[in-house]
């Protein structure tokens, strides 16, 4: 059989420390990645559902929501660093910079800045650091993401590991802001809620209203739309229980759009400090969502100002707010814990 | 617990007759609304079909469908107005006037125009006239709807009951015609019948062919994509049957579409007089659709003629035109009975 | 009942040789179809995901996906030729001209070209020629298509057969190609793979990696895109064993897009010799792809080769290329048998 010209990926063995890795199939994002995404989330934050809306508060078009833009750089990336990858264990430092519309063209590349062989010898952790680009060469974002690789062989390669350091919150004064946004323009009868900055105290939760069951053609239609190409999502034999396991990001995705009831106004998302998939989702699971306001910070820009959220997903309703057990060991029911920075006037 | 940043949405004892409410989250309205529009519906009518067709026959652009323009404002009043319904109860004098062009922005408002508490003290009527505009605050919609409300407590009011008037049905003269619009110039070989006002009779029944069976995929993606937050139809939670009711919307979409054959000339909707979700839709159902000529109209345009017709929707194949009881009840097969004017040539 | 304004769709006996017909529904293309092709497929081919990557090797716009206007144009066809078709039998000649850009507006036409009546006096084989035009009606797209029908009586016409000449497969020189095109400023980093005509071997299989589980809801979303009527795909009652076929073009397109893995830069189908759906396909089927190089071909076009491939797409994984039994039946996990020229650098 001559099956050489088909990709079979990159296993640990094959990544070595400083690889640039150009990744392939640019992607031009449209209003009809648009139309899909509020087709699947439902998501509300005015700025990606109102061309006007958007213009009104300074962006200099209409712009693709900031998970969206995640979301497609995250499946450049998939063919050349997670197709052989038995878990995506994390990502740190992820920044938002220049905002994508409609007709910008996407391209990523990403290096190769830590590595670290398992004892077991059957795969190792590959440490990368990403940046999405538009046809302007403007960085559009930029994260650090770590996963387990399956190796190719089970020799021990006995290398010493390298890992990387990277901040587990990005401080306020380090998250990138956009300088053209204009909150005093800010119409928040549109928006759907009255809260600014100040509004919100450290340590208040806020529970989202409602709660969604997950289907199976919905994450497999908005992955595919992101061109992850990780098979798991897609193809029943891929797991043992011959479940199709959802992708992380459509959790954060749907999570994000939940929250909305309460944090309206947090419309754009600045940067991620972590995010951890505590539990797998399938096809039926009902999931229900709540926030924790961690900090506030008041930027150097009028009205400009930023919340530090955590976003929890958990399968069932959130009848209380533990997280972890007394091992620190998430819940079951736990789904998403992800720490993130909005923008939010004040 | 702090969680009443959350909206919690109105409740009966919140809504005050006279009452204006501005609803959130502006909506521009793109091709790819278009294309998931037919991706769900396969729509056939020329005009919102093809860019080519609608400009001959004088539109000043490539016009969305208007019943996708219906759920798109009806989405924008439902986390003010219904997210504490128990049930749509109806909606009446539904007019269509100027039609959205892809790059448009809606936006909504509803008046109370009627309240009566329900003597069992849990819940109440509220009726709103609800306004859609686009960016240049043109009047595209306005419609009249009515709705169960919950109440927050069982404490009876007592108030006078207000109830508006409104007509069963618009008479032709009071429905809104679109002035652009040229049908001399009607391309009958593009549009896929040959029928015009002439071959219609009133009393004339059309089977339209076809039959579908309804999927839970397509009406959550397309009642998320009008971002209609009613619970009831994402959250298996919600119903006591487990089950996920479709949005009354979805039925009037399809059977409007399978009303193409036999219908393709009748384009364009102007208006709505009265709609009835007879008994509600799941996933798994089979439907069937034909309609009746009520009444038909020579406007003063060139050319341009109304038809008065009654869209029924059925679970299982149309054998009897037969739509109610002795006792004036719908039969328990009967899901849709529409009554609506359509321009069509003659 | 008044029945006779919904179309049933011609029958045997409706088609004279020679018959033109003008098929109804002109439908503008979109970035929205675009969005949903790659939301269905997972498409990577470099030209139809990136504006920029088109614009580099010679397109005069984003040209949408070929298989894309097949399918669309395939679509117009439906109510006319093959909504009471018993089965879909085969295509020759399929050749695709100027490429689609958004905005462009389609409309299609077809020639009985062969007609032959079966012993059994209940069907007969239409053969038809269809060309797709845009709308400055520059041809797009032209194929040979033929479809048992459905006779309406069981009277023998006896008429003498009429079957027309095709080939079996077009020589290299008539396949269309596309002058614009200039592969010297193709980037191997962006398309994915370094592979050229040079590096493929005639009589080459390559295993496409990855596998797919069908959905419902994705094939008939997509084939709803293409305003495919037939109603064997929607309705389960269409069937005696209560499932919807999945329609032929959806495993085109699906087997195309999974191809990517060993033939990323053959990314515009020039022309298709022809298709056979050897067994049907249903929701939860998964499936998986080879392709087999035929021949290969320098055109007198600067670095523009042709490739003609076997695309076969089979139930359950590859385990051997054995297709046919033999008395040359297809095995029975063979869903496709797919032979066609495709452009590549050289």
């Amino acid at each position: 059989m001559t099956q050489e010209k088909s990709n079979k990926g990159r296993f640990f063995e094959d990544f070595q420390l400083g690889d640039a890795i150009y990744h392939s199939t640019p992607r031009t994002m449209t209003d009809g990645d648009r139309s899909l995404y509020i087709s699947v989330y439902s998501s509300r934050f005015a700025s990606y559902c109102s061309s006007q809306f958007a213009k009104k508060i300074g962006f200099q078009g209409f712009p693709l929501e900031d998970l969206a833009v995640f979301h497609m750089v995250f499946g450049r990336t998939v063919p050349d660093i997670s197709f052989n990858a038995i878990a995506n264990l994390g990502y740190a430092e992820v920044k938002f910079f220049d905002p994508v519309f409609p007709g910008d063209t996407i391209t990523a590349e990403s290096k190769v800045i830590g590595l670290k062989e398992n004892s077991n010898g059957k795969s190792g952790i590959v440490y990368v650091e990403t940046k999405g680009f538009n046809q302007k060469n403007e960085l559009i974002i930029k994260f650090i993401r770590w996963v387990m690789v399956r190796k190719s062989s089970s020799k021990l390669l006995g290398k010493k590991a390298i890992i990387p350091s990277f901040k587990d919150c990005l401080s306020a004064k380090d998250v990138p802001t956009n300088s053209t946004l204009k909150f005093d323009k800010f119409d928040y009868h549109l928006s759907g809620e009255n809260f600014t900055l100040n509004d919100y105290t450290i340590g208040e939760k806020i529970v989202h209203g409602g709660g969604i069951t997950l289907d199976e053609s919905e994450h497999i239609l908005i992955t595919r739309l992101w061109q992850n190409t990780s098979l798991v999502h897609f193809n029943v034999n891929e797991r043992r229980d011959g479940k199709r396991l959802i992708y992380g990001g459509h959790i954060i995705s749907m999570a994000r759009a939940y929250s909305f009831n309460g944090l309206a106004n947090a419309q754009v998302i600045n940067a991620i400090n972590s995010g951890t998939h505590a539990n797998p989702c399938f096809s039926g699971d009902t999931l229900y969502f709540w926030s924790e306001v961690l900090d506030k910070y008041k930027t150097d820009l009028p009205n400009y100002g930023l919340l530090r959220l955590r976003l929890i997903a958990s399968k069932g309703k959130v009848e209380t707010f533990e997280i972890k057990d007394d091992n620190e060991n998430y819940n079951s029911n736990i789904v998403l814990d992800l720490d993130y920075w909005a923008s939010i006037p004040y």
